[in-house]
């Protein structure tokens, strides 16, 4: 199967068109504002989607759904094909640590380390605190090109060591350093950056999102139909973009009858979404303060997130660091270990609803435990064998809830 | 649908059965001998089973293989449907870190765990390094069960945090407390293990193999047809068992028409398996030097094993660390990022071969990088931002192979 990608088009205006390559990394040309570069989304000829493509079972491998992304040029990894996994009655879990590199970034980079495949880029350049970088240094590798990450020295070190396993070149400058340094990676070496390479707003690789559709494809699949409502974790809003569209698509080839509402997921100690949207304005920056939920805990929004939330009739909210960490909590003690922003969709979810129940509630979990910034920062005591502190301890306790 | 399971059978003699409750976690009463407690295998109303079985595609969730497996009481978490990932050409890479808790071993404890819930157990009890501990954990937890794991203080301190995160009583009493306080954990609180609890072998929980065959039942639909040969990191030998069974199953059922050779791959610094065939006795122990591979590295082996290499017709092989970190720098070349041990299918194949292609080879990678002995040892210095090492670093260094 072949790509049915036709064009790029401009997220302010649809009616501005661009050639499908070059990938517009830097925002559309001719719509973008001092204020905001407006991303691009990619358009398909729709008409041509083979009418089985949903008929057939889900597989592994973004390949699978090749007709609704652009080429994928860049060999992947068997990503995606991830689990929905029921929680409680209606309310499923939609398991993204299940991917590669165990996040759901594997979709996107595969994606966009493609788009930079076939575009002759020399090489992969990407900023990320974790799961980004991870997944852009494994498809990088596996596409046989170098690749360098602009990274914080505060990862936790379990993420330090994921980060430097494919051979990526893990840089640790100042973060004022960062996007000079990538700006000069790119123009003065030729790589692509699958992450933002804009100052004004969250702008990122026009083709990444695409590969977040198919978490709408599986979760329809597996339902047999579109869930109610959809809540993810949302940092710069590409995944909520990329789900969106993806329900928005099926509704349009007459997959589904609906489409679901959206709902982003802020950690409250940032919120740029919820701030753009409060304000009416097409992008945001807000300060930062502490989070656990150092994977979205972004300073700047996107415009993607805007015409997610508004396309479907959704919202964005935030939720306290301690509403992240008993949504974590909720779900390993259900067998589902994920960092504290991987929760925060079931977070939003428990904190503001919508709780009347008209469909499937779909929370997407997007990122292993490992990953987690608490996650190997204390390693065993040895304990005395103690029989009768052991028996409490066994029987006493309260059992996972 | 249901499960088939009609018997508990004694692998050292089939033609003594046992019924199928309660499980012999203590291996069988009957042909057991001072030095060997042998273990119980399953048996199935084979001519019973669904002519549409592997007609239809891999899902998440053993559930899928219910007719092949016992009942399955516990709930599940998707486990299994793992991606086969080629290498290169005719190699593939069935990457079990795609699992609930990212190893092979969640197949196990489905099984395992839900024994003990249909057999009234009051708690779940484990043995492990890692892997199993964890995945014993998830799984007790989603049934509501209370778990003890006891485990090495020497635990990488990223599966010190995976084993806490489910909420069982983790235990790091000194070794020689480890076998009778698990054993009257077992007969004063009513727990059931799902890691073995004999002295003189290994015979492990009779029921938790089976989950492995569904490894052999997935990689023979996404072949269409039965590899040449299978590579497996081998510790006690119970996935080695569970794959080579399935495999079996599928020629006996007609769904395959041959049967591959199974590998056993054991570190240089144990290799029970290996001394026990070469010796010709169905278990051995052996000395245990230091190794980077800490989830295979067992000083007795299990006659689990013996069997299906024997029936098989393949052969167990020992590799060195370096052949092991060989192998995983390999395939973290490649984007996939594997423990040590995980490697040592891959590692097993490169040095020992068979080489000659009579058809597709595929080594089982067990788990993910995140629980690798070096992982998370050391965070990030920040560095300076000094274009010219960064230039170079790029542009100089060698493409990742």
């Amino acid at each position: 199967m072949t790509s049915l990608a036709t064009a790029q088009r401009s997220l302010a205006d649809p009616s501005v068109r661009h050639p499908l390559w070059p990938p517009l990394t830097r925002g559309c040309p001719v719509t973008s504002t001092e204020e905001v570069a407006y991303p691009l989304d990619i358009d398909y000829a729709y008409d041509e989607v083979p009418a089985d493509l949903f008929a057939r079972p889900a597989a592994h491998g973004l390949e699978r759904w090749a007709p609704l992304l652009p080429p994928l040029a860049a060999p992947g990894l068997g990503e995606g094909n991830t689990p929905l996994v029921e929680l409680a009655d209606g309310l499923w879990i939609k398991d993204e640590s299940r991917n590669p590199t165990w996040s759901h970034k594997d979709r996107l980079n595969r994606v966009a380390v493609s788009a930079a495949v076939a575009s002759g880029a020399r090489g992969i350049v990407v900023s990320s605190s974790g799961n980004h970088g991870a997944a852009a240094a494994a498809y990088a590798a596996r596409a046989g090109l170098p690749c360098a990450v602009f990274t914080s020295p505060d990862a936790p070190p379990a993420v330090a060591s994921h980060l430097r396993a494919y051979g990526a070149t893990v840089l640790t400058v100042p973060r004022a350093s960062v996007r000079p340094l990538m700006l000069r990676i790119v123009d003065e070496l030729g790589f692509q950056s699958v992450s933002s390479v804009t100052d004004t707003a969250h702008t990122g690789h026009p083709f990444g999102p695409e590969g977040y559709k198919t978490l709408a494809y599986e979760i329809a699949l597996d339902l047999g139909r579109a869930p109610a409502a959809v809540h993810l974790p949302t940092g710069y809003g590409e995944l909520l973009f990329g789900v969106a569209k993806g329900f928005r698509e099926l509704a349009r080839l007459g997959v589904t009858d609906s489409v679901p509402r959206v709902y982003a997921t802020e950690p409250a100690a940032a919120g740029a979404l919820t701030e753009a949207l409060r304000t009416g304005r097409p992008v945001a920056r807000v300060p930062v303060g502490p989070s656990i939920a150092y994977a979205i805990d972004c300073e700047i929004s996107g415009y993607r997130g805007v015409l997610a939330v508004r396309e479907t009739g959704g919202a964005a909210r935030t939720v306290t660091d301690e509403q992240m960490a008993a949504a974590q909590a909720e779900l390993a003690a259900q067998g589902l270990w994920f960092e504290a922003s991987s929760a925060a969709g079931l977070a939003g979810f428990r904190a503001h609803g919508p709780h009347e129940a008209d469909g499937p509630v779909v929370c997407v979990a997007t990122s292993s435990g490992y990953k987690d910034i608490g996650t190997a920062r204390h390693a065993y005591a040895p304990m005395d064998p103690d029989w009768q502190s052991i028996k409490t301890a066994l029987t006493e306790s309260e059992p996972p809830k």
